[in-house]
């Protein structure tokens, strides 16, 4: 496994790899890695010639009162654990080398998904996470770029900026990965005391509670998220930011559950937020349910 | 020579082209072309094995009450010249291809430059710029990419887009292509009616006043910009919109002429508005001038 910490050494690497005819996975990361990332590390290895995972704790998508200094690290760790999954290069720049004096484009999102839930609580988020995004697609030039869908809202924004921005790559979401108790595998799960750890869990059961109301025919967004907050509301050290059903495509709160949507939580558990989400489509059941209920579009 | 209006034709272009080994040089064009541009095209046919020219009337780089609507175009007479010049493939696409609907990603500048001259009076006009050269570069892939210094601070602008977002593209600034008056080629040149276009080159004259000045030896940029403006305050149907000595990098005003500076100067003639500039260097019999004159760092 070879270490680049610089540009120009991954540059030269991925040129030449392609010149060779040689596809390219790569796996953007911030570290601290966990059973989700080598999930996605795996993928790339078992569907590309070479793979690439970067390491880099982007300061661009931080915002000025959040957790940048305190993001959790330990790259002795990550580079032992991707050595053992497989992995062909780690580039693991500076800041300064992602930056450099006199750094002035960003790329960013304008036109309505930016605006919404992390976009609302976390400003200037996403246009951090599309500017490295963009950045390590030009440098390491991947076929495929793989990202987890516990970050949905980053999903989606990152194939809005391979589309609309013409980048050659393919975007591949795996699942999220979660603990044996369901909560989502998160570097920020790092920061959770015992208390806290025991009751995070919370959040995936609220969203566990709403595809199960939904299951059983429920199409009123209004019900299934006081069902949601109820349960998290249980807790008494969980404060919720957002609990939402959303059209998965838009994030727009839906008005009636007639199709796939996607249930979204943020919460702090203590002081650390966690945010999960899980895609619901109505099943064989409700459909036939719905169908006898209702004539439906 | 080809002509593709899709994106996905361009792009399997480009990939074949570079798994074939072939270098390519992109001349990104709004069209109606003129001596500067084929000057560019020149440069690049002639350093690339494959010559790639845009032409693309891009709205995103135009303000709202601009001049989008009545800018030049003449496909016919475009496809033509660049035929006879011997390029490989024009690319020119539609708005709604470049711009799908559901499009949100845009790349700006964001650090002065932008705020600065032609960004202060055209808002969002670089924003529209890096947008659209970000797309065509990842369309088109090119090993170079060739720009007219005409509209230095959109070179500038590009070269740092480039730089910051890790393209692989080296950019290639052509010095610009003049009238036998000294007239900058633009395709908005064509706005102009007769007694205006006598005018115009009074725009070019300011900057060779401004030259000539610094050569003899003025270093106070006040007393520059002052006998700019008295030879452009002349003619009657100009309006100076800036006219300014900067450095050429920061595009910031100097406060005293001691190296290599950027003269500028924007104004409308009758409605039509027109940019041009000049580098300036001070040459050795200034230097020997300015040597007995103070001591200098």
């Amino acid at each position: 496994m070879r270490l680049f910490k610089t540009v120009l050494e991954m540059s030269a690497f991925s040129k030449k790899a392609r010149l060779n005819g040689k596809s390219i996975g790569l796996v953007p990361t911030m570290g601290y890695l966990h059973e989700g990332h080598l999930s996605l590390v795996k993928a790339s290895i078992d569907s590309s010639d070479l793979t690439v995972v970067s390491i880099f704790v982007n300061p661009v998508q931080f915002g000025k009162n959040e957790d940048l200094a305190k993001y959790p690290r330990n790259m002795k760790r990550d580079l032992a654990l991707l050595k053992k999954a497989g992995v062909d290069v780690v580039f693991a720049p500076e800041v300064s080398e992602m930056y450099p004096n006199g750094y002035i484009t960003y790329v960013s999102p304008q036109g309505g998904l930016e605006g919404l839930l992390e976009g609302e609580i976390r400003p200037g988020h996403f246009r951090g996470v599309m500017t490295v995004v963009a950045k390590l697609l030009n440098i390491t030039e991947p076929d495929k770029a793989f990202f987890g869908q516990k970050d949905a809202q980053q999903c989606l924004i990152i194939k809005k900026l391979v589309r609309d921005l013409n980048f050659k790559a393919e975007i591949l979401i795996l699942p999220t990965v979660r603990e044996a108790d369901g909560l989502a595998k998160s570097s920020r799960n790092s920061y959770l005391d015992a208390k806290e750890r025991v009751t995070a869990p919370a959040i995936y059961k609220a969203l566990q509670i709403a595809q199960q109301m939904i299951n059983l025919g429920e199409r009123n967004p209004a019900v299934v998220i006081a069902g949601m907050r109820r349960l998290i509301g249980c807790e008494k050290n969980i404060k919720i930011e957002y609990a939402v059903i959303t059209d998965p495509e838009t994030l727009q709160p839906v008005s009636s559950i007639d199709g796939r949507v996607l249930a979204l939580v943020a919460a702090r558990v203590g002081k650390t937020r966690l945010i999960d989400n899980i895609l619901i489509d109505r099943k064989v059941g409700s459909h036939h349910r719905r169908k006898n209920a209702k004539t439906h579009v």
